[in-house]
């Protein structure tokens, strides 16, 4: 038998990981002096802010362009702004179908992790 | 030597040639004995259709992961679709603005293909 | 401070990780309602019967095309449906050598993890 | 009425003109002093030869992979030698539906291209 | 009735032909409302401006990584911004090279495009 | 009945462990019997030596596609070589701002893990 220690202080659920990583790292970059990359930064929260189409709807654009690109973290990004915003599960069901049909099977894995990170979404809700 | 003498009535602009080729290639494909790739055809009727979401926002969807995998003739099929359901050109600019900043500059040539390819929808709608 | 206490017996190799994640998942995914993805995974099943060609060689293809993509997940299982159809470590070789190849350097992480995951299959068997 | 007049010297069919421009750029290339390129040239060839697995099936693997990525003169070439070594129109059919499921929507106009091209590599066998 | 006659002088090389559809449609593009493409594009000419790295390097860079994602036109452009920096034949191999092998035989169809529009600037410059 | 208390020490950074995991599977990829596989590990090494463009440049080549292609491993390797060399920082940061632009916000996962990465570099390296 093997015991492994591993103490509780450690263990978060996905989105608090994902969250705390992401916020590190992003602090990390935009504290460099690189006038592009923060300029970049600057443009992704523009691009979703309410303008002739709704946030919702950007958002959910922006869910499945992730999706068809393979990022994980971007999907997982973009999911828990859709569930902030009022996304229902059918609704992320009918984007995620969209998204596995036209990138094809090899979305499946990407579509297995974004229906995790959703439940997640919904039991911290709780 | 020959000499073909092409009439100005031959000549198709970009959507038709597109729409031409498409359903004379997409006849024959389907003509063909293989269900794998007749029941991928029939799910991309399916998807695009009025669910929980609209279909005028799952063509939207549809444009913009079309345009991240840089796929010219299914931004044009979407850019179709869209123009029939009344997206306006400051809707498409929103939609194309989320799907370059996603997807990179190397989206721009695919950016210009859809600009031009929107305005000759516009043009034959005169 | 929580420890828990995690036994050997829990602690699975990566074959079985991915089998029982994927399973898990797989299982979610289709309680929903969603028609257009639940038949994605049916055609998945259906492709790569027997047919013109037969399902050795259509894994081999499925494995390569995995593989080019990127995909670790995709090449996992295709992976094992290969082990069990009996492909020998040299076929297997000759597989990822065309998709390495073809896919460029870029390719070789997933070659190692792929060689990783196909020596999992083989102490499995012992 | 306007009037194009084009030579009939200049028409060539899809499968002459693939040919003729890849082995000018081909020589082109090759005439260069670049030591990496020339080998990987070579690999090329060398990764399709008879090994445990035979010339058919890696051309079949070829095809498949190079529709996935969505390279229509990779297509192109693998769908030649598929031909020249007696690969069916079913089987054809068979390997271009694995690739169409496993690589989404986005790879139908790809679809579209192959059989045309492959129709052409019948009507020149006549 | 127009009789055209598509003489040589009419007949525009490549590098004419890319600059102006690239000029007309991005004057199109600008033109329009939309200030996240507007910054894209103003990004774009600020990344490859001399920095810490100098412009020449940046331009080598850039041309590598739309070489291995396969964008024709990106290519293009950087080839020109590269031959136009004084990037001799050999250095380009070199670049284009290590594309190759980073990004796998698929590249080499835009491999063959490359070398044809850079023997295109040469020949301009005569 | 043993007990493992993963301590401080035992516990390796990332540059470690990526480097101990790269080094034992390519030891077991290389002593296969593939000649393809072989050559293509050879044309790696071969590619980023010094040449007409030094070996620096070639690095920072070599990493700007690999982010573009989102290959974390790559990324990782090439951070390695580049912090060899002498790349600073703020070159650093102006080769991946390059990479992020021309690959988009889909980039920017890899940029953290980049960035997470080469401070480990300068970690180790006090």
């Amino acid at each position: 038998m093997v015991i492994y220690l591993i103490s509780n202080d450690d263990k978060m659920n996905k989105v608090q990981e994902f969250n705390e990583y992401r916020s590190k790292m992003n602090g990390k970059i935009l504290s460099g002096s690189n006038k592009v990359i923060k300029r970049i930064f600057n443009l992704d929260t523009n691009a979703f802010t309410d303008g002739v189409i709704d946030q919702k709807t950007k958002e959910m654009i922006g869910l499945s362009s992730s999706l068809v690109l393979r990022c994980d973290d971007c999907v997982r990004y973009h999911l828990q702004t859709c569930y902030e915003l009022g996304v229902s599960r059918e609704e992320l069901e009918e984007i995620l179908s969209i998204g596995t049909l036209i990138g094809g099977t090899i979305v499946i894995p990407h579509l297995r992790r974004a229906i995790e990170f959703w439940e997640e979404l919904e039991q911290q809700d709780v």
